[in-house]
């Protein structure tokens, strides 16, 4: 009998004839659908997924490996996902770098350059067009998290020629020559009263909870930008409602405590605040997918190997 | 008697400053003015002028070179505009490549990325976040106009991996090793069908009038993305407009052939098209005013020395 390999993702024809050239060289039959519930059968089967509802460990009592498509591990981190503890996890992180970092360009740029109050004075047939605005040119930006994200997006604010680009994350280690400097977590208090844009792509986990607290949102200059693509918990969201409804700063996030946004919740209120509505690292791009499919195949080599995987990650610590 | 600098421009005093310092190194006066009519009595002795409005000539019986604020020098080409043709004219391009440059990705990426359509969905509180989109990375880019805007653009779009930057102006020769590769402008109509992405930053000319013709749109692809940061009337305005009601192109204009547009002109209601209100290049960015001051300075000392001016422009042609 040979290995069950399922894959629980609507994906174009020829990534599906990648994947299926790769399994049956390993002897796997590869089994594709678009969701859960038909694959239920194959899943008592499976010895690897790809896919990314929390609900399939727990239908595949003989999984050996869980591969997300997604960066963030959140959702799997629940106490009742993985039956067994044993299953190996890995994630996605590095195929959303290029989405999430236009994505981060574009909101930046749509905050410094006035383009919501643009769209509001073009709707109304009003021609006028000397709104102050300000540049990515000379500014001094922090990065909060340095992984596939951090480090695309600081590649392409580089060219537009920031003051400086900070990077922050746990272990203060740079990871790529892209940053100015470099400070461990403990140290953001230093930097953020010299940050005119503080972007954070930090996934969200019992450590980084709270980070961005009332205190350190203080701390950040007037008209400062919050640029927020990782996960909601890590700012102090009604510090951050304060401070955008005292106008002193704004904010673009595509991330928040709790997503929908409730009907009543006063973000949707907000002056200075472009939302959207978690979009940015979508697999609406097809690249993205791409990348997802090739991180996956990489990774299944060396699983077939019985060689370490290269984006296993750590449930506990959460990524 | 000494010479008169006549500046008409609000300007930071740190600026009417460095002008000063350097005005009276020269042996000039330097006067400053907000607006052309309390200026009026200075221009009559004015020998330099720095300003903007097309009146200003023919106000400065004395004046031997004038310098706009402006790149655009299309509003000083009107048959009256100089009473004495000997008069020296430079401009001020050089100075907005990082504003417009800046407002191209953002409009670029709203565009590509689907960020109207997000904006309408999250202000009718609908949760949605898988439209499709597309990515710079990837994309065959064509850039109409090569000079300081054409290259700040290249320059920034290279850090975001496209599969190619052309270059197109009336020499083809390459002016920077930013672009991948160079062609002359009656050469352009090979190259639009593998265009995704159709910048101009092209001024307007006799020579540029019409160059969009409705043949040259029709070349390019579905779903290609047209952005026009240069002059309005280097599109055939009425074809763009059919394009995009058939939702064949996307468009992000900021100039037009007729500014402010038209309380009934139809573009109020194309499908997949951003309108912003001539804005890009303003001196709404005070890194800007900088750089027109920089550059001026430049000038002045070149023409204290009867040197020729870096930026001097023929009127004829139109830069």
């Amino acid at each position: 009998m040979s290995r069950t390999l399922v894959v629980i993702k609507e994906l174009p024809e020829h990534l599906r004839e990648r994947i299926r050239t790769t399994a049956e060289q390993h002897g796997f039959q590869p089994l594709f659908f678009s969701s859960v519930r038909p694959a239920a059968d194959a899943l008592r089967e499976a010895e690897v997924v790809l896919g990314y509802s929390p609900r399939i460990p727990s239908l595949a009592p003989n999984l050996k490996w869980f591969c997300t498509t997604f960066a963030g591990i959140d959702l799997l981190r629940g106490p009742d996902v993985f039956p067994n503890p044993e299953v190996l996890v890995s994630n996605s992180s590095g195929a959303y770098g290029v989405t999430i970092s236009e994505h981060i360009i574009m909101v930046t740029l749509y905050m410094l350059r006035k383009l919501g109050p643009y769209e509001e004075l073009v709707h109304s047939h009003v021609w006028k067009n000397d709104l102050p605005v300000s540049s990515i040119k000379g500014a001094h930006i922090t990065l909060l998290g340095t992984g596939d994200i951090g480090t695309a997006t600081a590649k392409r604010l580089r060219a537009f020629e920031p003051a400086s680009i900070i990077g922050v994350n746990r272990s203060g280690i740079c990871p790529d020559a892209v940053y100015d400097s470099f400070i461990p977590a403990q140290d953001m208090d230093d930097v953020l009263g010299n940050t005119d844009i503080l972007i954070s792509s930090l996934p969200g986990t019992p450590y980084t909870k709270g980070l961005l607290s009332a205190h350190r949102l203080s701390l950040l200059h007037d008209q400062a930008l919050i640029v927020n693509v990782g996960r909601g918990i890590v700012i102090d969201q009604a510090a951050l409602v304060q401070e955008l409804q005292n106008g002193r700063l704004l904010a673009a996030l595509d991330v928040f405590e709790t997503e929908p946004i409730p009907e009543d919740d006063p973000l949707y209120n907000c002056p200075n605040l472009l939302i959207t509505p978690h979009c940015s690292g979508n697999m609406s791009l097809p690249y993205t997918v791409e990348r997802v499919v090739d991180l996956f195949l990489e990774d299944f080599e060396r699983y077939c190997k019985n060689e370490p995987l290269l984006r296993e990650v750590d449930l506990k610590i959460g990524y």
